[in-house]
């Protein structure tokens, strides 16, 4: 049987077996949400592995309260695991997945290494959950950021009135870069503050009062950034094992602008639709409010609207600014604005529902 | 005669004589970067009137070396008054435009108060400079900063390819409030750095690490902003006085979601759009590389494209990131990045542009 299904079988349910929960990138900006989201969830587990790079390997870290040691992530790291959240970037993905895989573990895997793959299911659970039930090779993956916060508000407005064309600029945090980047930025700000010269390793630029381009790898000839292309091919892929694809057959487009904003953990998008069927303000507000994973922050009267300070350490993405775009005819315009916690539903979170899924699933 | 066939008649040319300018509101942020063109451009005059509330009147400001005294403004500002460059306000401008305009001069105004009045000319010179002779009235409307910015870069793609619809998101800086708002972001990153309490007096929030919905004044029953509106409404007055507009005759849709980021003087903005013909991202770049007020700064391999600190204190908007939007067909869609000083270009340079395109007319 698939890696899937004995986990479900072992760890499914009510009176299912407490897993081995591994965490391969532990002390990154995502793994230490990984943990911060399993404590506030109360995760239950039997054991719970910490693994990094040999740089990493030996530190403590908090989990409930006791510290637990991180080790070295090699070939033996994943023994007896149940399900492993992978968070170490790409290259570190492509060698230890499949080992854990092998293994016999569930692998949940944030890096872009796998996310294309035919075999393997990439999963928003508000929009394609059932897909982690496909994944032959054990692995399923967690998408980018960007693409995950979009899909969530998309949905809604798909499964209703069916996507034609969405076009999307993006407001991204540092925090999309890492914990570094993060730490930059406000080095930044303090550089400025006291004159000094600004820090730019990371960036090679001035971040604090400043934007810029999504410094993701350029496709030369088309001028897109990866950012942009995962946007479109990942979002492809996640809603055509939707429910909604059912209803929708065709596929719709994607296209977008990826930009770094001076904020620190949640990035905004403002999100054009062109929809098949007519939809108001008024419903798609309707539909967003009752949608999972979805506040509507949307107070015209106040001037109201989601913020990045706001959608920070939040569960939900928050989406205002909710309203028709008349350069389209008959209401098959919309505008959305909003912002998520990158950290957490672009990254951790995700993950850790995709694992909470699977442990809802009844064994067989 | 009206005041603009007045004008050049005295002024116009190489033997013209050298106008009496006013400045209204010359201590703000915007006056004092009029003041500061004039310099850079050795505008020639007679006398210079610098003209504020009676709050500042009295101050003195620096211009070529110079102090200049500070005036009040009162209705008997503006003998002799050839020409008036206002900025302070509204308000001010409902008031004061139509009693300069009285006394005989031409009055190019950066308030909002007369911009859709259809006897006053709204001019990007790049775009429709020859609505300056259209001026019944004696008042020249200058737009709105981000209509300005969009339209120039705009305008080079409608000329060739016919726009059909341009769907704007914009990253505004802090300077689009006022002086006043710049020194509160800043204030804010001081007291971020020392743990201090974040001053809030402009926008009422937090603003640094942060980004939220333009705070002009919101329409509860379209869910607009001003700001939006003015995008919309003023491009359609522009581009309808262009030559272009004897090609392409039918109006176009534009739509914009706008959004305050922590900058400090120049905004972006993300610009999709959709043309009639087809253009290719090569023959789009070609031309915007020669089209006057634009500076291409699109460099896929060393990631370099348009940024606020590069564009601050540019004349030029620049502009990159020229691709093809690849869910219209047949090279139907085209994105742009582009980022403008808002304070000059945005405000006082298209206004000494104005100026300057009547110094430049022939008297008859």
């Amino acid at each position: 049987m698939l890696n899937v299904g004995k986990f479900i079988q072992k760890c499914g349910g009510k009176a299912g077996k407490a897993p081995v929960i591994a965490v391969a990138g532990s002390t990154g900006a995502v793994g230490v949400e990984f943990l911060r989201l399993m404590e506030e969830r109360s995760t239950t587990f039997s054991e719970l592995r910490l693994l990094a790079s040999s740089r990493s390997a030996g530190k403590k870290q908090k989990f409930r309260g006791q510290e637990v040691v991180v080790q070295e992530m090699t070939k033996d790291s994943f023994k007896d695991v149940d399900v492993a959240f992978f968070s170490a970037g790409g290259a570190q993905s492509k060698s230890f997945c499949p080992v854990a895989a092998d293994a016999g573990a569930v692998v949940i895997d944030n890096s872009s290494a796998f996310r294309m793959d035919p075999e393997v299911p990439l999963v928003v659970p508000e929009v394609n959950a059932r897909q982690v039930l496909n994944a032959p090779k054990g692995i399923i993956a967690n998408p980018n950021c960007s693409t995950i916060l979009m899909n969530v508000v998309a949905y809604p407005i798909h499964v209703e009135a069916g996507l034609k064309r969405v076009v999307v600029s993006t407001y991204q945090a540092s925090s999309g870069a890492g914990a570094a980047a993060m730490e930059e930025l406000k080095e930044q700000a303090r550089a400025w503050v006291s004159g000094k010269p600004l820090p730019m390793d990371i960036f090679k630029r001035q971040y604090i009062f400043n934007l810029f381009s999504h410094n993701s790898k350029m496709d030369p000839d088309s001028g897109y950034v990866e950012e942009e292309l995962k946007l479109v091919n990942e979002t492809a892929k996640i809603f055509a094992g939707s429910e909604a694809a059912k209803k929708w057959k065709q596929p719709f487009g994607v296209t977008g602008t990826c930009v770094r904003v001076p904020t620190l953990r949640a990035h905004c998008e403002s999100i054009n639709i062109e929809t098949h069927n007519p939809i108001s303000p008024e419903r798609a507000r309707e539909l967003l409010a009752k949608a999972p994973g979805v506040t509507v922050v949307d107070d015209r009267v106040n001037n109201k609207f989601p913020e990045p300070v706001d959608a920070s350490h939040k569960d939900d993405c928050l989406v205002g600014r909710i309203r028709t775009d008349a350069t389209l005819p008959d209401k098959r315009g919309l505008w959305l604005f909003m912002s998520g916690d990158q950290i957490r539903k672009g990254a951790a979170l995700n993950g850790i529902q995709i694992m909470e899924l699977l442990l809802a699933s009844k064994g067989k």
